[in-house]
């Protein structure tokens, strides 16, 4: 069961697909979540899932919230621009197979509208705090790396890690399989868990908006970070505390060493 | 596979969902059990699901007993009063997606119903004994909140907690998918396992009664508590003994370390 | 996916359905088996699901054999005789909600045969061994309890034991929502893992044959039981180092302490 | 979601099911991949499925890489020869019910191009470093052995080991069912984890070569051997680095301690 509530069908052309679902250093929440923000693009579409956590959050004072993944599109302005949809949201499937369940329930109701190419960010964890992190790249098609030649992405990813975990690889790896393009971006960051980094996601940015000819205003990147990493955090922090009440309400036999965690 | 067996249709008017299955303290438990007591309320319908877990009880000296949920129904009897559904029950799921699949196995049954709005009954663990447990309330829809004005129950759930686990969060987040409304009230309580809390479900009662314009009768919510208890500390410890059966019947590799959970 | 593979179509006279599948100390099974051996019940329908272990078992030198459950019938041959169904097979399921789907299968199956009765048949964990070991009896209606008025089955399981695990228990309680009637029987037993009781599973076997006015020749019981326990305590090994072994497979990062159970 | 792809529908006369997918010794995918190979036979399908790891590799500096099991067919050149399709790929099922549903989908796609007869290759974990490594065979029919009467195949694997786990048993005990029949050659092999065992796989292949009236120039078995253990390698390694990150991304309370294997 993944339910996706179309708000209004847009009419784009050549619509790109940019996905920044939580993640390592949750890069691609924040930069895609920023240029959301920053482009003014409209929501018009939204998912929930069986495969996510079972439970709802609380906003502000009294607000209850079901975690979802969200769709925006913004149609190109200026020339040289082109019509994009982002997706982003509060978490990705919490079992194996419901990531490839989710994917999938996103990538056909995309095709629909026409996606023939994808970008996914994420990050990669190096372990390190890095000074100056920088981006690398993967691809579906060899063809894809030209349109990155000004830009600073270096495709060597493959040296530095093997393998892309969750929505950022599977929308390539599965949108391939129905001929599509796509390219992963990855912010080198410290991988350390619960860190939102900044700086990844900006440099990412930098280069995500090249490649996509947008002008987009850096200055309230930091603020805006920092107010989402607080949303995101308190995500994360649930996640963590719901399996263990999850665990006591279905009265497990728990000690501290064998807190389990839930998996679907 | 989660089956609904009807025994009766009623016909409602703008009927009320109030769920009161078993969570932290038993709150929601033992305060919509007492009210379906005290109302008699008129049972209908009732649900068991593959996501439940995989036992029968026994009762008294030798029946059998499959785990179920149940729906009762309360006409209006008086002006003020509304008509009502109850859900009760003596599990929730077992399984992270098996709460978004009873959920709304339930949501697509009431809705039939004319089910529009959702009060839905839980505990809030605060580690503490409380002299005086306070309510705190959640809602998802602002306008909610001013039918409460002379409760004492407090909007502010959002500042005490992040999340609501299970059934009582999951019952207004997807509801609110289908335009439905709700209310979830939380007694404030230990939050120590395995511990039925009868005065936070009181406190919680005297608010919902008072915001539903019934009266009940209070005097005998003690000794019906102390009753309820004995029957859900026993499917609370059938569950924790249940977990440990079937892990040796399945001759799995267990030693007092590794007792694992039984996760579906 | 679980599949029911059916050799003949029997006409049966009002049968009762007999369920022995393995469990604590084995006792359904090896009492149930001995009947159908006793009786040349004849195999008419066999079944295999997902839910079982994902492993095939190597019979005598070289032979292949698919983890299955098997349906034999009986039909009554003597006054007082009723027609019969006997289930035995190599496991029940792995995941908690296979044992409801697998259960459900076979209802479906023996509900369109004419079953409205099951006896089940398990075993009672007593944790100490007992001399002269009694069997417990449960019910899904208190009008069948007269039936064993001259047996000695004590209708008291309820006091001994708080739910049955498994198949033994969802047949009556999955069996009763569709009208369907059954009686439990449990064998005392220590209930220490992989350990087959022969007596446990005499002392049921002279019950239940006494209820359904068989009779069945005991001597060659000692024999047939170390016979089969051989093969039953084959089974529960192999699933034990199974789990090992797929754990391995899967490359998961097991070291002694974390070795986890697989879980559907 | 277990999804075949089909680039090419051969006809095939009486094919033959090689299946050599990686396990213990990941013998049977080198031995199968090298088949492949030497054969020139001709990729046809592929499948990918939910049931595989939630992620998707990177090749060489930068393309990315579903998970994947593949489908070849070889057709009869010489007299003596047979049809063959061979089933190799990157990895088995993650979690036990997606072993059967895997290997039901396959079966149910070579059953429609007229396969009767499956041999699936596979290791025997011994524990020690064989010198001399033998082959056991196991069959779905013991009239298979006499084909095999001028190979050194010992068809005395019940001996040696009780059961075949994953898709090497599955194969066989899912197909008889259908009315296939089947042998699987198990290599013996130290069982160490993540060691391929060019030695056993050589062994193995001798022997199958001889059965289907192959001829196989082995002279660049070692080389290739390394050259695919390289990539096998990496796909292990991943697998266990992947349900560390994954664990990590959902924000599950790990501690050393409680790393926690990812279960479908």
């Amino acid at each position: 069961m993944t339910v996706i509530k179309v708000f209004e069908k847009p009419k784009l052309s050549n619509p790109i697909l940019i996905e920044g679902l939580p993640g390592v250093g949750n890069i691609g929440r924040v930069a895609v979540g920023y240029m959301i923000d920053e482009l003014k693009a409209k929501k018009f579409a939204q998912l929930y899932s069986e495969h996510f956590f079972p439970f709802v959050m609380l906003h502000d004072e009294n607000m209850i919230h079901l975690l979802k993944n969200e769709l925006f599109y913004y149609k190109a302005k200026k020339k040289g621009e082109r019509d994009i949809i982002f997706l982003v949201g509060d978490c990705q499937s919490l079992s194996p197979h419901g990531h490839y369940e989710v994917v999938e329930a996103v990538l056909d109701f995309v095709e629909k509208l026409g996606v023939k190419e994808i970008i996914t960010v994420g990050g990669l964890a190096t372990g390190e705090i890095e000074e100056k992190p920088s981006v690398y790249g993967a691809v579906t098609h060899t063809e894809l790396i030209k349109r990155f030649k000004n830009t600073e992405v270096k495709f060597t990813a493959g040296e530095k890690v093997g393998y892309i975990v969750g929505a950022s690889g599977l929308f390539l790896g599965l949108g391939k399989e129905r001929g599509m393009k796509g390219v992963c971006l990855l912010g080198e960051t410290s991988g350390f868990p619960i860190v939102t980094d900044p700086k990844a996601a900006e440099t990412v940015l930098e280069n995500l908006t090249k490649v996509l000819n947008l002008k987009i205003d850096m200055s309230e990147l930091e603020a805006k970070v920092s107010e989402m990493e607080k949303f995101i955090k308190k995500v994360e922090n649930l996640q963590k505390k719901a399996i263990m009440q999850i665990t006591k309400d279905e009265s497990a036999p728990v000690s501290g060493k064998e807190q389990l965690r839930y998996i679907g």
